[in-house]
């Protein structure tokens, strides 16, 4: 060993301490994004993250068999190509302006990767999708909490000066509520930086803001695979802008980022609009089923545009206990410790017969 | 639109000026990683990419197979338990040491985001794998480039200091030789930062850098399924190292980074330890055939541990026209126009029928 050697030096410090000090001090210092729980408990009603109660498409399912063999060995292709003419073709956009992601994080991340340097202002309302700021501290951004109000709406046009990136989720998370559009617009016309309209659930809303595209220079709207075509355990997002935004995404994008099986599975679903449509149906005349029962036992709900409601249980019962009856009767749902939401459980929808359950075990809590 | 707004203020500079601005400098400046080409040429030989000629082991389809239904509808095990435990058994480690990743290009990119921060130093050897550069720019780091000697090894302990990651490709890409071991040593034992051994490439070696894990506090080695177990198509990587390494870099990690299918298609090669051997047996003995053959024609052909060959073939021939008239010939390698490597080409090693292809080629651009 060298005898300049900082190891050498700092032997007697020990391990721990030592190896701790290779991170960057923002990593070390903070905490990571906490996924919901995927327990494995037979018989659970599992209602905690979102996902969709019925499978993909059976095109998704013939098209993944075809292709398990040997070609498995070979690279994916780098550009996704097939899959973004597709989505080009289904959406009206140039497959120029498309770039597909492993998973909607991957875009969100690339996002705060091209756009926001360390040090630089990163900004998201709140209470929103708790993966914001954990991005913004691995990349040792500044972060810049713009507060809803107490329907969980924008009020006003915040001060977003010096904001290199703006994430709206839209419908939002975990309230499930739809944001003013003339809001969102009025926000983007005011920004220097990129504001990115995150629409994981958009597909179980009435509007959506693609029509931002082509408008604004600034603008980029992310995309999911994994709710409204049932493919969360495949890894598939997307995001559609101007080719200069998308172009610096493609720089920082990890060039074979989506795997053979998984851009296939994509095409596949696009191919399958029927299906993709009498699901997401469905899952909107449940929730909507599930909203009036929760309000005939006065509950507060939040008006849900997403594949989920947020509520908020009627004195005596708390959020908290509402969430543990659940949980003691093979009901999970979600709910977070956290200020401004502490009063609310969210509950993804499932299918009838699970909300059938949800349903009659709430009522048991309530007792 | 805000009179103060910057878009109103700029409208006249028109669309593309204005969006370009938008990305961090070094984003802008920077250039992409260039991937080798995934043709689809009917009938090419494709030994351009590393790939494995051999399909993924029986049991990998299997397991994709059984795999496909609706279970697909849930996100994958954010922690990919499963795929750690069986690496960790196969391999003598805790689970707890074990990370995956979408992909070998994910882990790389991990560590570079949890151990250097913006203008802080990065290094790797040169030639070495050109996916280093790229992420020290996305990350706006500082480069330092080592170079290798004129058999593309380490010649002395390189100045390290202030150095926060090394990489360090073992063997090495593209020139396949194996670094001397004790070389690696004593850098590790110098630097004040991290060092990654990046082993890709390590099943067609003699031996591999496991048991730095355990000795030193600041060494990572990351392993691929893409060439050794032929699953380039599913995107899989791993790496191995001290709790305290491996925790900052599950920090940074995408939470749901593997898809459900890919874990399941990595469990699967691992428990076919025959398969793997014999394959991996076949592509060597396929190796030193051609070599001697490229040998006997008078090429200068690199000591390979890895699944290609880095040749140079004899005056008049060059690199270039050698890698052309394969292309002619509908055999596809590599050749890159840059310092120190123009003189050679890559080829990877396909089944003995396509190597035969290749030879005849070969021969047929030297008359």
């Amino acid at each position: 060993m060298s005898s300049a050697s900082p190891l050498a030096l700092l032997g007697n410090l020990g391990y721990d301490v030592r190896a701790m000090s290779y991170a960057r001090p923002n990593i070390e210092q903070m905490h990571g994004y906490v996924p919901g729980e995927q327990p494995k408990v037979p018989g659970l009603i599992k209602l905690n993250t979102n996902e969709n109660p019925y499978p993909p498409s059976p095109k998704v399912f013939e098209a993944l068999r075809a292709a398990v063999d040997e070609r498995l060995r070979l690279y994916p292709d780098p550009q996704s190509l097939g899959l973004r003419q597709k989505l080009g073709r289904r959406f009206g956009f140039d497959p120029a302006q498309i770039l597909i992601g492993n998973g909607c994080d991957d875009i969100l991340n690339l996002c705060v990767r091209a756009f926001v340097g360390e040090g630089e202002k990163l900004a998201y309302f709140w209470p929103s999708y708790s993966l914001y700021p954990v991005l913004a501290d691995i990349q040792g951004a500044q972060k810049i909490e713009l507060p809803l109000d107490d329907q969980f709406q924008i009020r006003s046009v915040p001060s977003v000066a010096g904001v290199k990136l703006l994430f709206i989720t839209q419908p939002n998370a975990p309230s499930g509520v739809w944001l003013h559009k003339e809001k969102l617009r009025d926000i983007i016309e005011t920004m220097d930086g990129v504001v990115v309209v995150d629409e994981a659930y958009v597909d179980f809303a009435s509007d959506n803001c693609l029509n931002f595209i082509g408008k604004y220079p600034n603008v980029l709207v992310a995309r999911s695979f994994s709710k409204s075509s049932a493919l969360a355990g495949m890894r598939l997002g997307w995001v559609v802008g101007p080719t200069e935004l998308i172009g610096a995404l493609d720089k920082v994008r990890d060039s074979y980022n989506v795997s053979r099986l998984s851009q296939l599975a994509g095409e596949a679903a696009i191919d399958d609009v029927p299906y993709f449509e009498e699901t997401v149906r469905k899952v909107k005349a449940t929730r909507e089923r599930v909203r009036r029962q929760l309000e005939d036992w006065s509950f507060g709900v939040l008006p849900s545009e997403t594949n989920f409601v947020f509520a908020k249980p009627p004195a005596p019962l708390t959020a908290k206990r509402w969430f543990d009856g659940l949980r003691e009767r093979k009901v999970l749902v979600r709910w977070w410790d956290a200020d401004r939401i502490r009063d609310f459980a969210r509950v993804s929808i499932g299918t009838d017969k699970e909300m059938d359950k949800f349903l009659e075990a709430t009522h048991e809590t309530l007792r």
